[in-house]
């Protein structure tokens, strides 16, 4: 660990990249813009998505799966959609390599070129109300909840690890309902579902809102998000919620027969959360020392280090930590003892600070002569000694300490970094001066969005639902507002 | 279900297709060659993955991820692997459209082509391989023990439902070894926890065995298999495990460095299961009425249906199904109570019998009055009254006499249909009756099995692990053989 890593201050970017390459999250392939997930970054996102399944399961939706390619001509179906995503897309265009004549290797096989291009989805409605056309006839088809948990491929020309990588892991649910008010219903529940996950489980408070026209999903009526801030004052949109009104049922004719016998077109949501959240976990909590991973999400919550001189001393360590562990376990702890006699205590302190261990315990001989142990905390690096007795139950209680703290902290840093400001003049100085959220009124049109991104490079992240405002005016143009919305530079 | 379906007699390919919309488990997307799987057949497949996934775990290995795309070259890098895999698969060409300026909607943006291009992966030991070269220097980054769940693609001209799809969804297992027999112990080691699960899961006996040389993983030096035997008594290859030997640390020039500070090449393995194993265990167990799902696998494992002329007996009947569910949830078995009053019991019967149920318990107030319930078994079709009284621990015990009953009868079928046979003759007369595993004396050459493939269409399944026999005399050619193997036509 001699190697020089950035702090936040000196370069909040690099530091970032070093962070998930000393925490051996996730690293580049050599194939432009994808990504590889290491083993102990997969298994923070196996957390989170476990947990989220849970929740899909819990709320009445079920897994399935959709195939990665689809025909060119679906994209274009649903007119805003093929404008959204046929831009960058990966494009299949033959099914057969063959050996080079000429000795060149192995080339594209020209005569097997398919009659028709294939995409590989960069998210998958057209292909699923395609297959919903065949499911849905009568109203006692409905509804239709149902998650799929993929891979999706959206070209990138510039990529940061789980940020924006061509390649990308998530969850696409995609509801089919009989009335617009149950869709509704539905889009809402799974924001919730979201803002409950982020907050509850990454230790991460967002904001709910409704996006603007120009930043909604393409073939959405309305698109709900919520919006996190990140260390650097910067918005990360976290995860999203679409009603898709019936405009997908429209595209590929999906309609039902109600109780009365009529025909109607469909209703349609569609909801996701990607390994993005990966980034967004590391930049609300990580610090200068490394990755700092909320308790019940970490893949290890405790690591049990032995200090000792002879084998002697480790034995009796060994003994101990035995009974330490079958207590944690017991009570479903995720620990570890590292006792690899190859790695000095400092290096490992550092390697699982480095990885955001939320708890470590050292164990030396002098510590079990007193019958206690040393506690580290990841979040606030206080160290103390905590007494062997009932130990399991004093760890259970701190890691839920942690995790409360680490959502109350992040929630005062939100607080302090979030403004009321009322004039044009006064939001480009405090944007200039430090990047956060600008609660400030806006006059619902377009024109005054995108001069206010010109000028400034911050968007509306949302219109918010929690943060009740009275009407105002514009702080650009002085015409009404219904109330405030959310400013902000984002990633 | 007035549709007439296809019995095993009658139509075994056409019963097999029935089958799997009957059961709702899977359907043929409008994407060539691509399948979409259905709620309930994803249950059954998470369920296999779930616990084939703590299988993993248990033994050691890590999940991660890497990227979709292996560029065209690094195929190439393993002479006999491009051999096998690059010949038909999906290739990435370009990675933009653009709307057709003569208004014929999107086409491929003839600016957008890639340098090279990208084979989406249809294994991905060369990508992951190439990964491998970073990460490993010294015999103490070794073993590397990890495994991918993914999808992969294949493309395929003739597909079925889950035996043979163009994209498919697998686990693959890839590790480095610092020596050659820890590399063979992980193969066999795998092979085992397969087969573990074939048999204590899926309720399928399974052949362990090696492939011959010409049926060898592309890349591999030694390939391990599973074989399994389907109803109309044709094999089906239900997971395989490589040992790679070097081939692939050379490919891609993976040294590292031993204790002495040697250069040596890793050794290395992979094996994989995919979804093929959901047409295996429909194969296995199920009969005319539907599918049979065995209980450790089941998505539901009893169903519990209401019979009732008025509401005041449907009240009672709730009542004590409130009881017997609760009462069998507490005991972890999945039970689903179907009440819904638009369809009649005799339709519900035949539904979760299509379904594969292994338990329906139907309830009508006499029963209720004498303290009982009907239970019908999915195996064995037998049906009986059970007390309600211990009424979890009666239907934990005939969950567990189902499963184990599954198993003693394919157990059994395959018993019946596998014969030594010593001359060629007989083994043709025979085969030409009645499909099975047939096992017999080979020479050991490619000649006389590529002979036996064209003449008979059946195949060398495997040289058994477990099945000892004498040397003897090759059926076709009179040349020595080490023992006898196994020959059967195969999926």
């Amino acid at each position: 660990m001699s190697q020089k890593y950035a702090t936040r201050a000196e370069d909040y970017s690099k530091w970032y990249n070093d962070l998930i390459s000393r925490a051996d999250l996730a690293e580049h392939s050599d194939v432009k813009g994808m990504m590889v997930i290491k083993p102990y970054g997969y298994a923070i996102w196996e957390n989170m998505r476990d947990i989220l399944d849970a929740k899909f399961k819990e709320t009445g939706h079920q897994n399935a799966y959709f195939p990665l390619f689809i025909p060119k001509s679906y994209l274009s179906k649903e007119a805003s959609h093929v404008d959204g995503f046929a831009k960058e897309c990966a494009v299949v265009t033959h099914y057969r390599l063959k050996n080079d004549p000429n000795g060149g290797g192995v080339i594209v096989d020209p005569d097997a070129k398919l009659e028709e291009e294939l995409i590989v989805r960069p998210t998958s409605e057209t292909i699923i109300w395609n297959s919903y056309k065949k499911w849905i006839q009568s109203y006692r088809d409905l509804p239709i909840l149902i998650n799929q948990w993929a891979n999706v491929v959206r070209w990138e020309m510039k990529t940061r690890l789980f940020l924006r990588t061509s390649e990308f892991l998530w969850q696409e649910g995609h509801t089919a309902h009989a009335t617009k008010e149950e869709a509704i219903r539905e889009t809402e529940q799974m924001l919730d579902v979201y803002a409950e996950f982020a907050e509850k489980y990454m230790a991460m408070p967002v904001i709910k809102g409704h996006k603007t026209e120009s930043e909604r999903f393409a073939g959405a009526d309305d698109t709900y998000c919520i919006e996190a801030m990140m260390q650097d004052g910067k918005a990360l949109q976290a995860g999203t919620s679409h009603f898709l009104g019936q405009n997908f049922a429209k595209a590929f004719e999906v309609k039902f027969s109600d109780a009365q016998g009529k025909q109607e077109y469909v209703w349609a949501t569609s909801w996701g959360v990607s390994t993005r959240l990966m980034g967004a976990l590391i930049m609300t909590h990580s610090d200068d020392e490394g990755l700092v991973v909320p308790p019940l999400l970490a893949p290890i919550q405790v690591v049990i280090v032995p200090i000792y001189r002879t084998d002697e001393e480790l034995q009796l360590i060994n003994e101990a930590v035995a009974k330490i562990s079958d207590e944690l376990k017991e009570l479903k702890v995720k620990v570890k003892y590292d006792s690899d006699d190859q790695k000095r205590p400092g290096w490992k302190f550092a390697e699982y600070e480095a990885k955001g261990v939320p708890v470590r315990i050292a164990i030396g001989p002098r510590d079990l002569a007193n019958g206690v142990v040393e506690i580290a905390r990841r979040d606030t690096k206080e160290k103390y000694a905590m007494n062997i007795e009932n130990i399991g139950d004093s760890v259970v209680k701190l890691l839920s300490e942690i995790q409360e703290n680490l959502l109350k902290k992040a929630q005062q840093f939100r607080l302090d970094n979030m403004h009321e400001v009322d004039t044009y003049e006064e939001f480009k100085t405090q944007l200039e001066k430090k990047s956060g959220f600008y609660l400030a009124h806006w006059d619902g049109t377009k024109e005054t969005e995108a001069r206010i991104k010109e000028e400034t490079k911050a968007t509306i992240r949302c219109i918010p639902i929690d943060i009740p405002s009275g009407p105002g005016k514009c702080m650009v143009t002085g015409a009404p507002s219904k109330g405030r919305v959310v400013f902000a530079k984002a990633y």
